[in-house]
């Protein structure tokens, strides 16, 4: 006997044997089919019919293109059943049964693959369907369908010839629209196409329904390796012998008067979650009508009136659907002459905020777990919840109106509306007397903080996703579009253009961070407030109950460590110290201290920052009060305190040209020597983190002066505080011993010198691959270790984020040379190796090491379960991304 | 009984029993000791003594700086032996014995430990002294040194109190000198400093032989951990627990008259390996005569007339030692009164032209194996041979007469005279019509290539050890002074100046890139020539014998593998194809490549650049036929082929505020746009090695297409080729897919339309820490590896070479924060590691898996061998370190 391809849908039990599980009936019948045969075995009304298997689907293209063995017997034979269930015949002149072959892989792959309708129809039965029907014009429409159809997917040729035609009998109609052809002009369409058929083809349309349905089977499996679907698994990272079932369904009409219709609906709202069925139907119409839009479809709920009936057991059935899936059904269904059939079921794909309160929901109703709940939200989705967003319809409108001026990186979601500002001052004035700006740039650097600060959002003609501009407006929540590289910024002229459209300053511009797009004009935006969203709170304190990764925020300030910790931060895994020396009235300090000529200059000039970084370091104590603070010291090159080399070299030669300002001219000359002095070809690599500390004497003992003074100070007023100073960037354990050796003397005698005992630890950052080799000989020096996994990712891969986005890394990923931007998600099998290395070598010589993670990957989900893996304490990551990797964390273990 | 603590001389027999070998020997009683009691076993004569071993001196440390139990009870029973084989006895106003206390550790530390002269002396024994010697000066002048060595380093005086004291009196005779002081003025110093003595210690100089030993005894243990002797180890990287023993040896006199004199030789020449006794010698003197240089000493030759039965005996001794020791010795003696004494033995320092003359001939004498002889000669000795050098005697004299300007990096060996030259196209202009020309350039760039091919010597401001300068001239084995900060260029003015020295263009200098000293004025040299180094490539023959690992040369351009082939390499591991990429004719094509705004204006420029390729590739080849040769694709970011930004933004603003000429400015600031777009934070991590071939369509296929002809050309003409090319800068395995993919494809095509049947191999450069870590994937897709150290020692310290070296690396080296740099030596904990897992990773899945090296480090004699120990194929290194690299790998074999 043959290998059993074809499964009627009352066939389901069968099918579970064989497959084992719901999962591999999946599998085995695909998703719509799976459906189709367990809305049955539950009562559900589903049209009869059955599936040809995915297993027939490889088998015939291991043949080469041949239905496999058995197969054609196997249809036949169940479609004599599905004859016995409709109590029709296929192609049967008096009663003809009509039927459609659709795909339906494992995974939905939305509009990739083929469908054929209407199959079944020829001369003879057509006139008895327009007999049956009474309505010659549908009958007649359903055969050109069908022609059109079975042309373009079962014999590849052009859809648009048939188009073409059609095309041409609607200009003789007064309205111009498919519905104005009258039954006459559908013969005549109907006969010009079996012409044309004919003549591309050299043979007749078929008039065999099963010639029509033995074609139409292979068309489909054929569909699944056309160009689109293809394309779409390589993107997905899908399979490609998965294979594609086919679903031989009879066709049921909505249009076949006023006791008939057909409609999409979900069982609770998608958008928000409520617990109403929602959706939209259309009386006497075919499913394509409501796709194509010539009618207005009704709310679910004027079915009520219309066909009451038919509206409660619909009620009713989405109600059995919801509590047998125990989610959101997501439905298609046909009312023909008064009979209810549903014709498909499957998850409802909803937004952030309903995934949320129907997941809580569903628990409250005991239809799932806690459990179940957190893995019904995707963490990702969480972050929709704390940014402004645009109103999606607004968008839509705002499009179609050519608003849309370009698209750049989604580098910090959120959405922003304000006016176009090209620099920083005019950023920070005019953002702080209250007005909405979006600040403009070629780029960001730590000079335009204060601009970026006032501004509602940012957008960069260059970087990319781990540009200055993205970093520092995703650690603020701040929306951002970064390299944007379709406007042309011309800042003389204080304007950017794109194409032939320019945006003067002043101009009112929109940006979308979660998408990247820039729109010209105000776009309405919807407010996020994380205190009011109850449920997702609700189900973040389910996550904390799960998780044993612990959550702690990045923050340099203490507004940020208010927030981290507001939306469940657990600590403060990061506070980065050279912010502090970039503010106003500190800068000119930093940068006498920098020109020092010798040791007692220097330290005059660290005497002077230490009180201001002691109150920087008294707040983020104050905010934290009971919660653990990683300080690191600082870690930038030091020239990126002075001014840029190329301004400098220009202003130098014209100043020499000019004569002008001699004076002018030798400080500048002055500055730029000093520049040209330290200036570095690599400077990521070059003397910066503990290297700076270690050759800049004073500086990392008026750091570690600030942080204990300042510890001790807030002891004495009742705060509780748990410092642990981090070093960056250390390569070799002695950089480690030389930093602790000072860090422990400057803090002995600042609290004996305050009387107080601070309990505090030490550690490292692990950013460079060297630390992570030698993390045994390193965790001897340390307290605790924390990734900084964005340079550890540069260093590793040899990439330099500032460069390599822009210039080939996004252009690796789109053509799949690398599987995903190594920025955005830990490297599993290059960086994670390190990581993972480092772990084991660190604990092997201190088991109860602190581990943790304070790169951009921290508040990522698919980092955070790597995090989890290997068995970090914590991530840390920027306020924004708390709730998230909460989340992420809790589906970690989970997924386990 | 208590622990032996002290050795007589002739106990050695006892001291090798307990020690169990003469390396233990050597730990017991220290170098000086062990050779004492060997040559007392021998027969050579020795005054007699004994030796405080170092476990006394751990013992005395260990118990808080108190002699052992039993140790001086041990030292009492030893003396009466002395003084039995002396026939004088300690103390004795009649017939006293002096000795010395002189310190001796395990390994040398030349003038870092102490020794106390004539302990013995008092008021009684120096009246004896007198009598016997009828000598009074002679017998005051011991005395009073006795009181100075004691109060100095016993009871650590001020050594200057004494000095002034001396000073005095000297100032009071003609001369001035020592030798001027008379017996009365003697006199009157011993009573001076016994008064000295004793205001300062508020105690008498010890009168008590017996006493000034204990105390001796205890000072040289105490110099053990003195400051310099400490510091020294801590250089050195020597253990601190070794401990020092202490030698206690009968004084005997060289100044006693006619029949006595003093000397130290080598019994063969040290500087060229001559089979003669070498040294000199002073009759009537002491020992500290020869060192002070008061008295010319006379050749050891001499003493063949003087006192021709001491001098018979003394050539038989050196002659028994050497038969002994199997090696050169360094010996000091003294005759007293006709009797000649051995003091001291110990394996003589060499020059390199010795150490491999001495090392054959002793092989041929049949002293020594080959295999002994191989490691009788260090590698990096071998470097000497290769390049001119200074005559020594005449560097001296510079440095006498204060032409020494300053020093720099002794970046690339050998010597250099030349006028001073400022820039490269004038270097190039005079050094190619004759003139010895040395290029002075603040740093070097591939822009001035042509002029340092023309120069004698390059001399660099800034820039490390592996600064652009410095590898094209060790490449080119080009004398090279690197990063030589003391040094002030001016260029406009055309000189340099050296505080208030000044050399201005065409002044003489010389450079030494062997110590990095640079001088004004011309030194004479001293020639190099391989091919008459017989005893050399004698001794680099049995290297070949006995080495594993292979040795290849980086060369890229023909003259360098005929130059590589010549000191024996094997194969060419790297040969680059950007330097072609910058030759005049070649650039301005290159920078139209660059600049191409689309595929077709690319690959018109790629067409032309071709054939010039294809040059390059046949003469490679053909100076190769029957070996390998690795040809890397293009590495370096593209912008290094256009104007630098710097000079642009300079030329642009100067030529904006001019108005001079419009046509340049537009030209200008097209280029500089373009250089602006290409620009990159970290060049390093960019748009480089196979991202740039990837990027740049058609760039790889024209390379490729290039060496498959030339090699295809090149066996129609009979050459044997084997061509293995190279991909720089994998990162990840799917960069290397798709240039295998080009590759294999372009090669089809060359080999069929040439009809010619080519084998080659396709590899990777590995030098970026994830190819390391993902080497199991790439090694799927490659044939062989190389490491390319350099840049994988950046990547996995972070540290940028360029900037690091002078900004931070040297001092974190030169205060032991690193053992070593990195850059010259391969650092095993940590990119070592990764090259270990990349051997193990590749041959896992590829076990015949080619990997070499072609790095740096690949000359480096340390690295060689830790290649030898992770099983690489082969090391490839600059033409000059072939030598270098052959007897590196033989030892790495003999040290195993």
């Amino acid at each position: 006997m043959s290998q059993k391809w074809v499964y009627l849908f009352d066939e389901i039990d069968q099918a579970e044997e064989k497959a084992g599980s719901w999962d591999g009936v999946r599998s085995l019948l695909g998703g719509k089919g799976a459906n189709l045969a367990e809305m049955t075995r539950i009562g559900v009304p589903v049209p009869p019919g059955f599936t040809v298997t995915t297993e027939a689907c490889n088998a015939y293209f291991d043949a080469g293109k041949k239905l496999p063995e058995g197969l054609w017997d196997q249809v036949l034979e169940a479609m004599k059943e599905v004859e016995k269930q409709s109590g029709k015949k296929f192609g049967d002149p008096s009663d003809p049964l009509l039927v459609s072959c659709r795909s339906g892989a494992r995974v939905s792959m939305p509009g990739m693959m083929d469908t054929v309708l209407n199959i079944g129809l020829n001369p003879e039965t057509l006139k008895s369907i327009i007999k049956l029907t009474d309505n010659e014009r549908f009958a007649l429409d359903a055969y050109r369908r069908l022609i059109q159809m079975f042309g373009d997917i079962v014999k590849g040729m052009d859809r648009h010839a048939f188009e073409r035609i059609l095309d041409e009998y609607k200009t003789k109609t007064e309205g111009g629209q498919d519905v104005d052809l009258t039954a006459n002009m559908l013969k005549d369409v109907v006969k010009d196409f079996k012409a044309l058929y004919k003549k591309e083809l050299g043979e007749a349309f078929p008039d065999d329904p099963y010639e029509q349905m033995r074609q139409a089977i292979a068309a489909v499996f054929d569909s699944w390796f056309g160009a689109p679907a293809t394309t779409y698994r390589n993107v997905e990272g899908l399979a490609h012998d998965l294979g594609t079932a086919v679903n031989v369904v009879t066709m049921v009409f909505g249009n076949m008067g006023k006791d008939s219709g057909t409609g999409v609906a979900f069982t609770r709202n998608p958008a928000t979650g409520e617990e109403e069925v929602y959706g939209e139907y259309l009386l006497n119409a075919q499913g394509e009508d409501v796709v194509a839009g010539i009618r207005t479809p009704s709310p679910i709920a004027d079915m009520a009136e219309d066909m009451p009936e038919q509206h409660r057991e619909f009620l009713r059935i989405c109600d059995l659907l919801e509590q047998h899936y125990r989610d959101v059904q997501d439905v298609e269904f046909t009312v023909e002459r008064g009979k209810l059939w549903m014709l498909q079921t499957r998850t409802g794909k909803r937004t952030a905020a309903a995934a949320a309160k129907i997941a809580v929901d569903m628990v409250n109703e005991g239809l799932i777990t806690k459990e179940e709940a957190l893995m019904r939200v995707a963490p990702e989705q969480v972050n929709q919840f704390l940014h402004p967003r645009f109103d999606p319809d607004e968008v839509e409108k705002a499009r179609k109106a050519g608003k849309l001026l370009a698209t750049g990186l989604n580098a910090s979601p959120g959405a922003a509306t304000g006016v176009a500002i090209f620099d920083a001052d005019t950023a920070a004035e005019r953002g702080k007397s209250g007005e909405a700006v979006i600040l403009i740039r070629p780029e960001t650097n730590p000079d335009d903080i204060h601009g970026m600060e006032q501004a509602r959002g940012v957008l960069t003609q260059h970087g990319g996703m781990t540009s200055h501009a993205a970093v520092v407006a995703r650690g603020w929540g701040k929306p951002c579009v970064a390299g944007c590289e379709a406007i042309k910024i011309d800042l003389d002229a204080r304007m950017f253009s794109v194409d032939d459209k320019e945006i003067q300053e002043g101009e009112l511009v929109s940006i979308d961070g979660a998408t990247g797009e820039v729109f010209t004009g105000i776009l309405p935006t919807i407010e996020a407030s994380f205190e009011e969203e109850r449920e997702l709170i609700t189900l973040l304190g389910w996550a904390d109950e799960v998780r044993r990764l612990g959550v702690w925020t990045n923050a340099d300030y203490p507004k940020d460590a208010v927030k981290g910790r507001a939306f469940g931060a657990e600590g403060i895994g990061l506070c980065r110290t050279e912010h502090m020396f970039f503010e106003e009235e500190r800068r000119p300090i930093v940068v006498k201290m920098i020109m020092a000529e010798n040791d007692e200059e220097r330290q005059a000039c660290l005497d002077k920052l230490l009180p201001f970084q002691r109150e920087d370091f008294e707040g983020i104590f104050r905010a934290m009060s009971g919660l653990p603070v990683i300080i690191r010291l600082i870690d930038p090159p030091m020239h990126e305190f002075l001014p840029p080399r190329e301004e400098l070299i220009e202003e130098v030669a014209r100043l020499r040209f000019s004569k002008d300002d001699p004076d002018e001219l030798a400080e500048k000359e002055n500055m730029l020597q000093v520049v040209n002095s330290m200036w570095e070809v690599n400077p990521m690599m070059g003397l910066r983190g503990c290297r700076a500390g270690i050759m800049y004497k004073g500086l990392t003992e008026m750091q570690v002066h600030a942080i204990f003074e300042a510890a001790c100070n807030m002891t004495k007023e009742g705060i509780k505080v748990h410092p642990e100073i981090m070093i960056p960037l250390t390569s070799h354990v002695n950089e480690l011993k030389l930093e602790r050796e000072k860090l422990e003397r400057v803090a002995k005698d600042v609290m004996a010198e305050k009387g107080i005992e601070v309990t505090y630890k030490f550690g490292t950052m692990i950013e460079i691959p060297r630390a992570a080799i030698t993390a045994n000989e390193i965790a001897e020096y340390a307290d605790f270790f924390s990734f900084g996994t964005n340079d550890l990712t540069q260093m590793t891969y040899g990439v330099s984020r500032d460069d390599a986005e822009g210039k080939f890394l996004l252009d690796y990923v789109e053509r799949g040379i690398l599987p995903e931007n190594p920025f955005e998600v830990v490297d599993r099998d290059g960086v994670g190796v390190l990581m993972k290395m480092t772990v084991e070598k660190g604990r092997s010589v201190k088991p109860d090491l602190e581990i943790g993670i304070c790169g951009e990957h921290g508040g990522e989900p698919s980092s955070v379960e790597f995090c989890h893996m290997i068995g970090l304490n914590y991530v840390s990551c920027s306020p924004f991304r708390v709730p998230v990797a909460r989340l992420a964390a809790a589906h970690a273990v989970l997924k386990e």
